[in-house]
């Protein structure tokens, strides 16, 4: 059941325009922001919500038995607070499984052994059957070095670390993720027998952070690992030192599974004036299979869920038709936004049309603003609201990719407005796709902030994109 | 011995004007601000000085024994660290300890006992040489509620939390604040025996927060405690189901040890075309007697050496004094920042001018800006920087309170720039003052991208302020 929690003065507000024979909305944008965000931090439900998804039902890996119970979960998150439909948009997803074993140690000339902390990166094939691998090991920084080097027989290790130069953190993780992305195939083009990458983020500790990896056709796949950064720091110092290359080994034995059906959750709340054209706020349901997806992307479905909940209690009526998505495979494959973005594409021919969405997948912190994959007119538009959003220390209204799964939708014509929530990134990366991502490291107020400028966000788009 | 960083494109850009006689730096403000952010992040020793200050030097309250090694510390700091000159402005402070007891457990009609989390507020008086004190329970939510309670006898628990809905933490301490700084006073002109206030923290969990109490001239001077939100919130539950009033029973040991010598750490590097007047920055050395003083005010004191280190290492010359001020007595008395508004009238006196002050004292957190008290054409001169710190993600420039060390500054004339580093403040009161403001809740990225802000702001204000 939806509880009701509008206030009398909200009520009060909503005055009958007899003329048209509709109810209207006589708050202003600032007065409805402003109610959205004292609903959220005075009976928030997003920290609770959390809690559920990343304790109850833990994470959840697309294929995995938990992501089923997490679509569930989210399904009937949305029917409780008052979505009037909610379904599943089927998705045929990657089932892959980490397995139980991920060991790896490194042999000096003097046969002393370094234990090394890594875990299979997303998608990796296990080492053989026998279980270990073993040979020399080769350090590079750069994926082209590779061009140059004999790799044959070798364990190759990516050490190139996040740039600390970089301000924004993501920025940071990008120009390095080719080593995770694209190591193991170019150091099996060259002959290696397995990969060790550098775990993307700034902290040194001994926590190995996984993620996916994208095999080229054509080249022989090898088992790869993410490493920890005091690991790979180690290595690559004791490789400098030593007169001869140190041996690594290492056995992972994760399983291919092939594909599992599964699907996008979504809840649809109708538009009182315009149901036809959409806005749609989601995040991603599936999360790595370490830690507990809290942050990544924990967060964003607790957000979207908190954001349908808030609109409603404060007594918002959308004019037009908003759509609460949570997509499934954002970490692996990206099948669920690609699968939403082709449905759209459908529906556009039908008269259905996005006109604007919004992600939140970049964490739970304290909220700065967003980013803007739009046209000139929309970017002005967003940016219109600033002294709107000031109050609430949104400051930052950039241009930039707003979203994996969200991002397909760009593609639509008429283009629609993207956007994406841009939380502080300075603490992101040192729990992301680690054991470390986990509920008790999300604050409660900064989750709740940000899930209040989802809602906000959501509200000034319905009411302030141009109608033609 | 200072470590020369400057790199060999900084030294090609500072161009010798010979006409004047004098080095020209010839970068930009926008390329000089880049480096300092760079050196900072990439060379930083802000997070290894708050590790030393933390946990080989410890808190450090006024008075104290350890903050006689800070004060030692920070001078030997400061000229490691290429100050020209360093000295210590001697201050009178009080001197106040704990003790090592600090209990309380209420009692229902029921006989059933419940523990309570609490430690001495800052000055307060001891329980009595017999130990306990014990009384009915009295719940209240504000001060006035006094005025019309007979409290002769009972123990009074001031319980009104931090307002949730007030985004800005700072404002939402401001408002409950008036129950730990005049509460004991306000409890005792209307008969109460002592005293527990609510920590002042949005975070709901079993740790006391301490602080300074203010004993009003002519009313009996009562012990006084910071009890923990969750037993608060329990003692207040149980008070409003109990059919009689519970029993509180407390005891500490604090003892008044009157006043103590010490001082000021003040780092002084002279400007070489306008040495008399004046930029100041700083953060107070004192620190409450449990936790480390970290983020309160640990940030403060090495955001302040590390500008000095980092302008140092840029190369950058300054054109007029900067004056690294390390406060003492912020905690309790603010007689350092007294002292040093006192010393800086006489100074202007003999033609030494402050033009412009800075402070850290709101914690290690991920900057967002600055707030600034001054005269508008000084604002107006801040926010005209706006787009040169915006890729540092530093977009607040609003009005308001600099900070309680340099306050005092603005009664000189003509009156000086004030501004106060905003780091963001949402997990700031999770821990201030507790037991849990250790180095190990500081963030190194936040804590140096603080630390980049302040050394940028001292040289905006340096090359930028008008010369008169």
């Amino acid at each position: 059941m939806m509880k009701r929690k509008m206030t009398w003065m909200s009520l009060g507000l909503l005055v009958l325009n007899v003329a048209a024979g509709q109810t209207e909305d006589l708050r202003t944008d600032s007065a409805l922001v402003r109610e959205v965000f004292s609903e959220v931090l005075a009976h928030g439900e997003a920290h609770e919500n959390l809690r559920v998804l990343c304790k109850d039902i833990g994470h959840r890996l697309s294929g995995s038995r938990s992501a089923d119970r997490a679509i569930a979960w989210g399904q009937a998150m949305m029917d409780q607070y008052g979505a009037d439909t909610s379904y599943i948009m089927p998705v045929t997803v990657p089932a892959w499984t980490r397995g139980d074993v991920a060991e790896a140690s490194a042999t000096g000339a003097d046969g002393r052994v370094m234990p090394l902390h890594i875990t299979a990166l997303g998608g990796s094939v296990p080492t053989p059957e026998e279980g270990w691998i073993e040979g020399p090991l080769l350090v590079v920084r750069q994926l082209d070095a590779l061009d140059t080097l004999d790799a044959r027989g070798h364990i190759v290790l990516f050490n190139r670390p996040m740039d600390p130069l970089l301000i924004n953190t993501g920025a940071a993780y990008g120009g390095a993720f080719d080593q995770r992305g694209g190591g193991a195939s170019a150091a099996a083009k060259a002959g290696a027998i397995g990969v060790l990458v550098r775990s993307l983020t700034h902290a040194l500790d001994t926590l190995p952070h996984t993620g996916s990896l994208r095999y080229n056709a054509d080249i022989p796949r090898i088992p790869a690992a993410a490493i920890s950064t005091v690991d790979a720091s180690a290595l690559s110092q004791a490789s400098k030192a030593a007169t001869s290359p140190l041996t690594v080994r290492m056995r992972m034995n994760c399983v291919d599974l092939g594909t599992a059906e599964q699907g996008n959750v979504i809840g649809e709340w109708r538009g009182s004036e315009r149901p036809d054209e959409i806005i749609t706020l989601g995040g991603h349901l599936d999360s790595w299979d370490i830690g507990e997806g809290a942050h990544d992307d924990g967060s964003g479905v607790v957000h979207t869920l908190e954001a349908l909940r808030a609109l409603k209690a404060v007594g918002y009526t959308p004019q037009r038709t908003m759509r609460f998505v949570l997509f499934i495979n954002e970490e692996n494959g990206n099948r669920g936004g690609k699968k939403y973005a082709q449905v759209a594409a459908e529906e556009h021919l039908e008269g259905l049309r996005h006109v604007a969405a919004m992600e939140s997948d970049a964490g739970g912190f304290v909220p700065r603003g967003v980013r803007m994959d739009a046209l000139d007119s929309g970017v002005e538009l967003v940016r219109s609201w600033a002294a709107t959003l000031e109050p609430y220390n949104l400051h930052y209204f950039g241009r930039g990719g707003a979203g994996v799964d969200i991002g397909p939708l760009k593609e639509l014509e008429p283009r629609p407005l993207l956007m994406g929530l841009v939380p502080d990134g300075q603490r992101y990366f040192d729990l992301h796709h680690s054991s470390q991502d986990v509920w008790e490291n999300v604050h409660k107020r900064e989750l709740e902030l940000g899930a209040a400028t989802c809602a906000s966000m959501l509200l000034l788009l319905d009411r302030n994109l141009p109608t033609d």
